[in-house]
């Protein structure tokens, strides 16, 4: 039996508990904190039949049989968190981002190195089944030499002007888990960044001096170009579509549907609507990258998506954000 | 310079020739005749520029420069007009089918070999580029050994009861097509038939004693097994499928839409509806047939659909008839 | 916490439990038989916690604890075991077919209806998210009026000689699934049948008296016609598709895939394989069908598809039977 | 009868005047001019029935009869070509781009308007099934307000460097079809533009200052944002894909291919390659521009692409390839 922390019971913090008390038999979800502790929170986990829930994530650190811990607090208490995991000597999962200041996030790094824990950086879609084989096609070679990474996500609606002024902003929020992917599904590093940003589905939007629409442009070390278009609002359903393009093909992924099916009549031929969001078209991700992290710390080998992973997506988020408000190129990592 | 002539101006004998003005320079039509010539028929021709139009198709027989003769009058006539033709000396192309009873048909066989005239009958969908492919799969080995094939064919709205009285029946009008394919596609003859028909669209083909709705299995020398499908009324458009299956795979060919657009909305992904009906779907073949036909008499080569295929659909047809009507399996060329 | 036993760990008797261990915490598998015990389902029972093993069936009975036993043994077991369970006061889930033997199945279902158990009948398809979404389309009337059901069911591979030997015949095998779909999708009964089978994957089938492709055509009581076409062997993968056509339009379904991915090259757009085999298709569906089992005990209700839907796909596939072999119609429930 | 001239018999040449000798009865290819007339020519010429061909483009304009002119000279040669026929006072069909040169086009603009004859720019993308269907989509609102425009076009194979030499750059010999189109899908003008272009496909290309593969970001005077990827090598064919997303949906078009069959075999489901190139992707689109600048000398109209259309084509091409060499974004205009 493995015994599991988790801190933060927010959307995406009930869903691992979840998927931990319902898929890892293996597991055991030793203790679950959240400073806001509240009478829901308290009725959701005797649900799941959850008993130990606290206030303070200290308790989490301290509870001697916990090996590892699941970080789903908001962004900008992760670098402390994970220190503080590290210290603590527990594995980490972050939810992502890693963080929303480089330095302290270098920091995190650092400690974790030293510590000789783990952490895995909850990068989901690098889980999905489409994503990943969009990359195993590249890697065995079967487009050739690649030439662009192509990558649309859209929410299906915006989330509350609540959460968007915590959220750090559409490129620290939404398009960090593009950058992930154009990494991963390049194989190669984002040297120059070129963004721009706009204000069509919510005018509110503006006065957070953020954007709800945006392109970026990437350009990679291997030569590659990327581009990412990303919209808060995509009333047909979360899109999510990733292509390569190189010099012997060409791969691309299409949506998940519920069912396959074709309504036929005079009006046209209806397929059904895109899976909603990302609870339903990552559903079984999640729990395929807890399965990965686990598999880590039993085999003793490095997660699959690390915390330099974390770093580099947060660094070209950083870029994205400057090169949209300033309107010129931004090299990654420029001071 | 090429000089045809023309009989029957229904619907596809008009189609036939304004593909003749159009799509072969190389052609001229010399005469069209239609015993029931009307003022409708003779703007119509204007229209296109023919000059020579007559109430009596025996004008064509005798027109000195006229080489190929296209008939494309009601079924009844066939024969005759194919042997008038023959004996004429004048190559034929003739609309399907062939014509409805077995000893005139063998009869004007007869005379077509004996004239040494070519014969080819307007089997349109063995050009189609989907059917076509089909057909070059199986040939090419691409599925193996072939088990099963596999038709659907539905038209998008019944045809008016004064055409369905002297249609034949469905089997003689409609299925008569798919008869064709199914030897076309499987490259095998039809040795039994069971059809199962039924009135469903419209209650008033019952009292013409026909079916607006049929499935009909075959089975071939080859040991393979056929399956076809009709409805008189498919709303979404005409449906025109076809599949074989085989020990190494499967290939089939989807319906025709007038572009490839996707349109998503909040209810579904819509594509086009179908193309609506033959004139559409075969708009190429129809023209492509021609093709074929100018090109056999230019080559002096046998035309790709012949006397023989005329008759052995017939042949079919009449079992498929039988079949239906007594609930019994019948062999094809029972007597 | 709810105490289940079974019966038969062959494939499917191994499947059913292992969801039962891993999908339904609240279900307790108690008491697991096989008359031919041995140790690799020792092995296997151990691996998943199952410590209740037994050689005699007897003991499922008799356990006091047990409220509902599920058959998966050999269908010839099937009759007498429902008739014990119910005897025993056991509800009953039990695999397809219910039975072999038309009088011992009505015996069943007597004692089954005396003794009021519930019994449920593993026609897995019905659970399946694709044909239910035909069903559903068609019971919404999004197609009008219905005219034809089309149901290809075609395996990637033929079973062992060995297994078809004991396997009741094609009809009762594989298309009793098919018989069960076509009355679903219809939402009417099948009067009339007319079955066309060869042998055409393995001439080894032809020595058992038994077909490995078949094409029936079913007539229904409201006037609808069916037709499903089957095949031991499509190198493809696992070919489950089902489609009604209506006066208002057409509704069908595609096959599932392991992703969404197409593959562009010189040679063609290349998609991925079919789900291999009914593991993989109907997974969830093995465990709603379940759930749907559970719920209706837990709510005192109609199991979805019960030993009346048993009984008559048995008559279906004995009629199938008698017409491939007399070649003839054969009405259902004939005597 | 029409009477037309065309000047200039490359490629592009030829094919508009075999589709006029094909297609247009009505109109007389009356007068053929290239000045590097060959035997080739001559003998091309002779096939279609072309007996008027000189090596002096002045001889078009001179002809008494010819009303308009196409003009498919190299594009350097444009805007003189259309000052001399706006001057002779026959209408124009000039194929992209306009020009190269931004004051000699306005000045070829302004004589044109002065003579009052008609300009028809070759955009032939306007007139594709697809393409048009996404642009009827916005304009009926069925996407709701637009968003965001996407366009992929991707070259089978590069040309000749010796084409490339003389080509003007990528951003004006082949984007300038996107601008073109991002301007017509989104019904808005493009006020800036962001550039990244780099050299993958072919080394040789650098050294003519040029780039293979290209992505453009725009912004529109209507808020809205814009993505054009290229690449000169796409070796599954000719891509083709153009999207509108708004606020509720969005339009794309997918490719065509020659049919639509599925091969479904062990190693997945192949379905053909793409159109290879423009000639056989946009074949009727090339008939379909011409009948709308008949249409609209006929009707005295207003071509559906004018000469403005075909300036601010090049305004975009000049404000890209600025951005892509000085690394930065351009204001459409910029001086």
């Amino acid at each position: 039996m493995f015994h599991v922390g988790l801190i933060g019971l927010g959307r995406i913090g009930k869903l691992h508990a979840e998927n931990l008390v319902k898929e890892f038999p293996q597991a055991n979800l030793a203790v679950v904190a959240d400073p806001f502790l509240n009478d829901d929170m308290r009725a959701w986990a005797q649900s799941l039949g959850i008993k130990n829930l606290t206030a303070h994530p200290d308790e989490v650190f301290r509870h001697p049989q916990v090996e590892a811990v699941l970080i789903c607090s908001p962004t900008p208490t992760h670098e402390a968190l994970i220190i503080e995991a590290a210290q603590a000597g527990k594995h980490v999962f972050c939810e992502k981002p890693i963080g929303s200041d480089i330095a302290q996030i270098e920091r995190a790094l650092e400690e974790v190195e030293k510590r000789g824990v783990k952490l895995q950086v909850g990068f989901v879609r690098r889980f999905d089944h489409n994503h990943r084989k969009v990359r195993e096609s590249v890697k065995e070679g079967k487009i050739g030499k690649p030439y662009l990474v192509k990558i649309t996500s859209r929410d299906p609606q915006p989330p509350s002007l609540e959460y968007l002024k915590a959220s750090g902003g559409i490129f620290f929020d939404m398009t960090i888990h593009d950058f992930d992917m154009a990494r991963y599904l390049s194989g190669s590093e984002v040297e120059e960044v070129f963004a721009c940003g706009t204000v069509l589905v919510d005018e509110a939007v503006a006065g957070l001096h953020d954007f709800d629409t945006a392109v970026v442009t990437l350009r990679f070390t291997n030569g590659m170009i990327g581009i990412i278009d990303n919209c808060r609002q995509a009333v047909y359903g979360y899109d999510q579509r990733t292509e390569v393009h190189g010099s012997q093909g060409c791969i691309w992924v299409e949506n998940d549907r519920p069912n396959t099916s074709l309504l036929l009549t005079r009006n046209g031929t209806v397929r059904e609507p895109f899976l909603w969001f990302f609870l339903e078209r990552y559903k079984q991700a999640f729990i395929d990258e807890l399965k990965a992290f686990f598999h880590a710390l039993g085999e003793n080998t490095q997660p699959p998506v690390d915390g330099v992973d974390g770093l580099k997506a947060v660094l070209i988020a950083q870029a994205a954000s400057r090169s949209a408000r300033e309107g010129r190129i931004v090299k990654v990592g420029e001071r």
